[in-house]
Parts: structure tokens; C-alpha cells; sequence
């Protein structure tokens, strides 16, 4: 399905994979500030911040799958299909549509604080975008250099989780999930001593067995703890390249091959595209399947006082470097 | 430690991931058919196939890791610490050189039937390259389109094992790998069915639950486990940026991201290099830990009836394509 | 800590474990149809079912641990730290003290169908038994032959649940147990088929290999899924020495070894005693950590119209039968 | 398939699970001192250490399945179906048909010491005892108070290994089983730290989580490493009836429930039966699928001077003490 995660060196850094076995065709979409947000139940907002993330757009508005804004609040919807369940508009409540929820968010808040407190009131809505594209069933990660949080809609109404790990898979719920990493807490990168017993002479035969136990299967539950595991532990120079280097390795670790994680006969799920904002800088930075160069928008190119969406098309092909 | 893997779709892949806490300094190397093999303790070779692979150059000499030869035979040799077992040389065999293994099998075969003949009476020698450089202890696949083997020195002598899943990590020996992959034989793609108990009313939360128990740690074992599951497979489009595509997907499977797998306090093993081989096209591509873009060397471009080497450094630091 | 498991042939049976590093001095009771129960916040009790179970006697009062009533419903009360949150009488509840819950149910329901519908208003009150005795952190199933319950009282209030597959351990609340459980849904008592990759070759090298990754360790959710499994695919004949042995054997699959579950510096949590009540004839069997025999109170041998306990001190010490 | 294990306290206790879908028909069978052993291809042999053991009884002989002798050296044949091979008798070997192996090591032998030094010359031939009874495809441990071995005969020839865990079960090789143990030592009784990430603020929310990891199928390996762990941590009090009874624990904790491990349709491999020798007594202990309560035959409460093998059938069906 999908894995977001985040990272910080000197900056801070943000992004997900997602996993699905077709693009509905997504474009790396700049918001400048004054682009006209009109939204379905509560005030239009014509001045705000400037967000970039990969988003669907339809009739010119960006559906975005994941993005950060201009003060460096990176957010990202990710599957969450069975449990998702979203409302009519409340009285007395931030109604927002689902669909509105990460420009709602991104537009107005310059932080998780902000973000939070946006949330206490706030009623995700079930209001379609068009008759064509009913809602899509999701749960939400909100990130800033500080903290994470997880927003999920469900039939208990809106739940708001501090994310202390900083990764968000798919099902089950968030509290779930970070149960169930309790099962993997004494997982070490270091060697195991041998704790089996004295008398059983036990030896490392191989570099790496301090995690005997982390699963390495495509399941979200699976990918939640491999995820979580290899970015708490990561460890890399502080540079640009270094730090994004190192953030596509921990994404890496959750990758969806083509062939293992079939949907339908002959349909397969795999990673479409992977992304890494720099949430101090600006900059998107992304991979596809068939593209292992990584590839970048910076939004400070373009003029953010704009009121018209800027948009590139992802390369999904790499291109070989010949060294002859 | 380091992970070998094949993939066949129009043409055949062979490839390798390099772990190591640090890079000896390689070269993607090409030994044209007349550089002169001076064996140790058989007859010289001066006119032999022609190779293509990563190797650490010393004294002229090049010390392959991985490499094919232009009749698109492939061999790369893995750690494997504590269990090689070299001999000095013995009267009756063919005796080659721990260091000789590799370009003396591509020197001479054009496939592993050829080279499972030429194991036949063959005997590894501990003799070192110098006295700077002490045996490295390793075994080998050896593979091309129709076939894979791997050969283990150990104290019981020299064993052949056929390779029927194409895949070779580290320890333990070849026999007790491929012994232990029957524990996870029930592992698929496929999700799941409820066999567990017909009143448990058991449902899939999640798309990949096929291959749950597959191990998603660094060590040897669980390694090989993991990239067999992803090669077996392995689903891909048979042109060759699409094959090539796939074959990183498959050696990222196992991927070692800085600081998951820690060595010695602070020193941690990371995947130095990936490899593949196209092997009938004699493109060497890899990429690096901080090179995610795919590089090549294509060993036809080079005048292969020459006497010496042809060498190129790695790209280890990738450029990012911004397109704006 | 605790297991708890329900089985059915032409009888129903109803057990658990219990499991701990010390023994509180318990003893099989009869409570019959005319002792008094007084509750602490609602009608006393002077005339209703009676029952037998494993109770410490306190005052002359039955602090059950588990038991069954003459109708054939049967309850068990486990640990449940950390997670059980009981609260104070309030108003237009029936408010019943933690202590109190089994001998309530038991007095009044003669089946899950009445004890869902007297659940419907009930709170469970902090209210302790004594000075002594604060309130054990507990969590609840109810069975009958036709279906199981689990009751919890946590910060949430109180929750009842199905209990589809009638076992019960520890923590986590129950809901994420049986979420758990979907992990394990492929595990079978019949022989594996090779999913894994055709050409890989594996086998079956060992019967039983059809249920690889079911948890062998004496956590509560490891327990939770290993009784799950042993029960829901129990096979035996239906008469009464092969139901209650059968029984055993599926308690015994959680069985806590000594020595294997250290909750202090030598300390060690051991299966104190195994019950199963043979809920049809008021039969009630146990065995206890070093008596393996299975010893038996039938409560139709005591005048069930008394007003009096009638205890047995269990037999502790196993006598073993010498052939000569 | 089979378990067998030792546990030592004041005194050597040795004993074995059968575990398979029916019986042969067992007997606890006494063979004294003066039974004559008319062995095949080596000398007859009339005086000899006494024994008593489990044995399927044929025309006069016991077929034994695990037994002691009277100076305590232990000795159980278990399942090792397709790698266990057996030789023609050689010349220049001790040459002992399958099913005389533990008699004749039994009859000559005061301890491991002196079994090795017998093992060193002999050859196991697959010679049958009768037209209708062919070789059963066994492996063995032998131990007494002071250590273990396991013997295997197959396509490569006799192999001796040293026992350190002091456990058996079946498939595969015993240097393989051994060297799987090496995926659980950081295993433990113990609760676990926290290595998983300092921020991830995990808990455990059980007790016996330090061994999350330990299977608890019934395949052959998983029993390996589910006994050996139980058996090297298990503490217990050092009178007989303690150390009796925590043997029967330790072996308990690999019992084979009916209906877990399904062999054909409907058919069922379970504990036919458990037995415990006490080495420095000659107590043979058992308890059977349906006989939960320890039985015993004492050795010494025979005249071991005779000439004709004494043998009690089990006591297959328990006796419930009613205390009422």
C-alpha cells in the first residue's frame, strides 16, 4: 500500500512511498500563496501558504497524496481502507472535506502545534470531490522537524495520535500498530548475546543477527516495523546528499517489487514513486519504479505570489549513465 | 555482507550487492582476451575471453568481486567467514589460487557447463597474492542463462552444489541455505486463506499477508531467504531498462542501510555497491550507496584484443536531476 | 500469567490456567443455592445457582478465580494489569465490586444469553474487599456451550465482546488479540504446499510443518494464538475421559514451565493449577503443577440446597502408580 | 514426530516423547542380565548390563525404543526418516543390525565414555529383524549424568556428535538442528530491553516476552528449539517427585495435541507417550495421551539375575481422583 517516514540530519526530511498496481497520473504540484482554495464548507482561503507534494489534479484543483508547505509542515494521506470513515458536515465544526484536508491543513498551519490545534475542532467530511471520485478511504501523517502526529477518521469520530516513530503505514489503526512494535523492542542492530542458554555454545554466524525476527514480507503491519526499525537506527552524514541519500535507503527498505505482492490475478502492487521533501529547503525530491535516479522540484524556483498551480510530470524512465 | 542474485527475461541478469563497513577502492574492470593470466601454479593464459567486473587492482593484477566474461558466463565470490577452508597446492589437481578463481574460470569457459567440468579436478590454493594480501574467505556462484552453481572450499574439500534459485549470501554453507528455505515454502504473493480455524472468522487488513514470516533482518541467512522470495517472483517487462529496473528492485530487497547493521561501535555495514550483468550484452550497470542512479560500463565499446586492462572509478556520489 | 480455553464434544468444558510465582492458598468451593450473598452496593442475593470453582476464601466469602454454575455457564477471571479500570458506584447502574463480578453472574444467569443482557446496565465498582485486598486487575469470559464472552472494564467503560474462538489470555485488550490472530490465519495442521517459487524444490522434511510461525514463547499473545490454534483444530472422541484428557492437552500447550518466565531475579511464574469443568455434570477437574493426575470435586455429591461453602484443599502432590 | 531430552538435579533423568498416528503395541520391558542377546553378526552375548525401556516385543525380543541400564547410561532411538541409512556389515566392523543398536550399546556399555569408544568401530546394518518388520529409519542420543551424543548413520557413514544441549527430536541432521539453534540465543527467560529505538518508548506488556521469537509449531526443528529452550532454562527443586515432575514439563512443553498435526485426512499424529528414567534409580516413569497421572516401573523390584524379560503393558487410560 504505502510507508511514509521521516528523518532529520541538519534538516529535516520528509516523504512516502506509494504503493499501487496503477498511477491515477500525479504531478509534482506547486501551490504558490495566492492560489484560490474554495472550500466546500467553511471559508475560502486566497492567501496562504505555499505547499509542494505530489498531487491528481482534477478540474484545476491538486488532490495531493502527500505534501509539505512552505514553513516546512509536510503531510501525507496514505491507504486506510475498512477503517476510514468520514462524516456528514457538523454543526459548530471545522467541516472539512477529505479530500480538502491536506491543503485545509497546509495552508493555514506553520507547525504541528498549529496543526493540532486546527484538529480540535475539525470534522472530516465525506463530501465527494465529483461524482467520479468518491473518497478515498485514508489516515493521515503530519510532521514537522519536532514532532508527528496521526489523524484517523473513524466510526469513533477523529482521533489525533502523537507518532513518536515518525512512520505510518496502512492498517490496523495507529494505537495497533504501535502496539504491536512492542512485540520487536529488544531487535538491536548490534550482535545478540546468548541469552538461550549457557550450556548451548551458540555463535553469530553472520554479521546482522541482532534482528532475527524483524518480518520482511509487503503486509502493512510488516512494513510499519521494518520501516521503523531501519529509519531509528539510521545513521548518516549530516550533508544534502548524504541525508537524502540515506532517506531513499529507509524507504527502500519497505520497497514493493513487482511479482510479490499480488492484488489480482496477474496484477501486482509495487511502488510507484517514492518521495523525500526537505522540509527546511523546499525541495521535492522523488524516484519511480522504473526511474532510480532521484529527480527533484525545488518550489523556491517558481514564483510562490502566484495564484496558478506549476506543475511537472514525474520522469518515470531513468536514464543510464554510460561511463564509456 | 553481500548478496548474489540472477534474473532472466529476454536476456539474463547476474548481479551482486558489495556490504562493507568500508570500499578497498574498486574499479569496473575489462580484461581484454591477451592481457597475460600468469597462474600461479598452472600454465600461463594469453590469449583467453575477455571479462568485464568490479575488481581492486594491485600490482596490474585484477582481484575480481564479481565479473562475466563476453560468452556471458558469470561468477561472484561472497564472504564466507570461518567456513572456507583453502589447501596448499596437491600433485594431480589444478591448482588455482584463492585470488585466480575467478579469471581463471572466465578465462576458460563459456558456460557452467564448462566450468562444472573444469571443477572437476580442481584444487583452491591458499597461496596469497602477497604477503599484504591474505586469502579472503569466500565461496562462488557461478552462473549463466541456463544454470547457477556454487562452489565451497571447505574442510572437507571442494563441493559443487547445483543453484537452483540462482541466489548465494554468506553463511551458513550452500546446503544447509537452501535446507532452510523449506521453512518458509508455504510463503506467497498471494494473500492468504483462513486455515487456521473455520470459526475464527480470520480476514486479510491488509494487501501482502501471503509471505508474512519472511525475515526482513540483515543477517546471511535471512538474506537469502528474502531476495529468493523476491527473484522467484520477480514479474517484469522483458526490454532491457525495464529487466535492468527490476533486477535493482530485486538486490534492494536486501538492501543494508547505514546503521542497521553495526559492526563495531560506530562502524556500520552498508551495501557499498549493487551490480548487474547483462550478460549477453556485456553491460556492466551498478549503482552505489550514494548513487542511486544506474551507471554502466559496456565492455563491447572497449577493444577487447588488447593486452591491458581497461578501468573506470565508480560514480559514488549521485547527481540529482532537478528539473526546474 | 493466564490462559483460558472452552471446548465442546457431546459435553461442554470450560478451564483455564493459572499462572503465577505464588500461590494465594485457593480451594475448590461449592457455594450452594441458599448462601447468602450480600453485595456491597445492590440486592442481596439469599436464593440462586449454585456453583463450584477455585476460590480463595476470605471471610468466610468466595473470591473466585474461575467457576461454573449448575445451568452449565461458566466464567474466569484473568490478569489484566495495566489495561483494567474499574470506577465508582454510579447512580442507575447496577454497581457491582470488582470481587463480586463472578459470583453475580453465576448467582443470576443461567446462560451468556442473561448475562449480555444483565451486562447491559452493570458497572464494575473499585469498591475492594477489604484493606487487604485491592482489587486484582482483571478481564472476563463467559461461556456456555453455545457461545463465549469477553468483558473488560477499561478507561473506555465497560465492553463486551463475542469471543468467536473461546479462549482468553492477557493483555492486550481483547480486540487487538483477535486483531493479532489475522497475522496467523495460513497456519494449518495439514503439510504446507510450495508457494514460494516453483523451481526452488522445497519439501516437507518433518511433519507438522503446516503451522511454521505459530509462537512457542509464554507471552500472553503468544499464548493466545498457540491455544487458539491447539483449540480450534482439537480432534477427540467425545467420551468423558477423552474430552477432559483432551482438554489438558490443549491447556498444556500454554503450560509455564519453570524457569522459563523469570518475573524477578529467580523467580519464576509456573502454571500453579489447570482447571476443566465438565459444564453438563457440574464436574469440576484440575490438575496443578506437580500433581499430573487429574483430580475432580463434583458438585452433585454436596447438598446443593445448603446455606454453607463445602471447600476442597487441592491435592498438590502428584502420587505416581507403580506397575510393581 | 519424537522428542527426547535430560534434565539433572541430585539426580540424571533421561526420557522421550513417541509421537506418531498409532502404537506397535509397547511394552515397559525389563531385559535382566542373563538374556541372551544373540546378535546377528557379532558375538552372542549372555551376561550384561540389565535394562528396562519401552519396547515393542517380537518373537521373545525387545525392540527397544528408548531404555537405561543399571549403571545409567541412556539410550532412545527417534525418527529420521530419508537420512538415515543403513550398510551392509563390512569386514573389519563391528557390524550391528538397526534394530540391536540400543541392546547391544546398553549391554556393554557403563557410560557415554565407554559407548564412544564402541561407536568408533562399528558399523549399523541394515539387516531386518524379521521379513515383515524393515528397518526403522532412526538417529539416537546416548547419555548419561556427564553428557550427551547423537548418532546418525547415513549416506556418509557413521557420525558422532556431541550432544551439548542434551535434546533430540527428528529431520534435519542434528548439526543442522544445532546449528539453526544460533537464530534464537538472544532468547531469553528474562524480560527484554528496549534496543529497538530509544525514541519509540516501547513496553512490555507481558510477562515472558523475553522469548518472543521461540516456535511453538510441531515441526521437528521447531520442537528442537522449543524443548531445548525450556530444558536449559528449567529450575526445579531436586527431590524425586520435583525433579519427575518438571522432567514431564519440560517434555510437555512439546506434547502433540490430537488434531494439530494431521498426517493424512483425518488421521493424526499425537503423544502416544512420555516417558522418564531415572538414571541413578532405574525408574522408568511414563504418562500416556489419555493417562495424565505418572505410572512407574521400578527395575530393582525385579530379580535382574534372571534369564527372561519382564514386561507391563501401559496403563493407558487415566483414573480421575474424585475428592468427592
Amino acid at each position: 500500500m504505502c510507508t511514509a517516514a521521516t528523518y532529520k540530519t541538519k534538516d529535516f526530511y520528509f516523504g512516502r512511498t506509494l504503493d499501487y498496481e496503477f498511477s491515477y497520473g500525479d504531478e509534482i504540484t506547486i501551490t504558490p500563496r495566492n492560489f484560490p482554495f474554495k472550500f466546500r464548507h467553511t471559508n475560502e482561503c486566497n492567501s496562504h501558504f505555499a505547499m509542494i507534494g505530489m498531487a491528481h489534479i482534477a478540474d484545476g484543483y491538486p488532490l495531493y497524496y502527500d505534501a509539505m508547505n512552505e514553513k516546512g509542515l509536510c503531510m501525507a494521506g496514505l491507504n486506510f481502507v475498512r477503517n476510514a470513515v468520514y462524516f456528514e458536515p457538523k454543526n459548530g465544526k471545522e467541516n472539512i472535506a477529505q479530500f480538502e484536508f491536506i491543503p485545509y491543513i497546509l495552508s493555514h498551519c506553520d507547525s504541528v502545534l498549529q496543526a493540532r490545534k486546527k484538529l480540535e475542532n475539525l470534522n472530516i467530511t465525506n463530501t465527494q470531490f465529483s461524482d467520479k471520485l468518491p473518497c478515498a478511504q485514508l489516515h493521515w501523517i503530519i510532521s514537522d522537524k519536532d514532532e508527528s502526529l496521526t489523524v484517523e477518521s473513524t466510526i469513533d469520530g477523529l482521533k489525533v495520535y502523537d507518532n513518536p516513530v515518525g512512520v505510518l503505514t496502512n492498517n490496523p489503526p495507529f494505537d495497533i500498530q504501535m502496539f504491536m512494535l512492542n512485540n520487536y523492542m529488544s531487535l538491536s542492530p548490534k550482535q545478540p548475546e546468548n541469552n538461550f542458554g549457557k550450556s548451548a555454545e551458540l555463535t553469530t554466524y553472520s554479521r546482522g543477527m541482532g534482528a532475527i525476527g524483524l518480518p520482511g514480507d509487503l503486509s502493512s503491519a510488516s512494513r510499519f516495523a521494518k520501516v521503523a526499525f531501519t529509519k531509528l537506527n539510521s545513521v548518516s552524514g549530516d550533508s544534502e546528499s548524504e541525508s537524502v541519500s540515506q532517506f531513499f535507503h529507509i524507504l527502500g527498505s519497505v520497497d514493493q517489487q513487482r511479482g510479490c505482492c499480488e492484488v489480482a490475478e496477474g496484477k501486482y502492487e509495487i511502488t510507484l514513486y517514492t518521495s523525500c521533501c526537505n522540509a527546511d529547503k523546499g525541495i521535492y525530491y522523488y524516484t519511480t519504479y522504473n526511474n532510480h535516479q532521484i529527480c527533484a522540484v525545488d518550489m523556491h524556483k517558481t514564483d510562490l505570489d502566484m495564484a496558478e498551480l506549476t506543475a511537472y510530470t514525474p520522469i518515470t524512465e531513468g536514464k543510464v549513465l554510460f561511463q564509456n
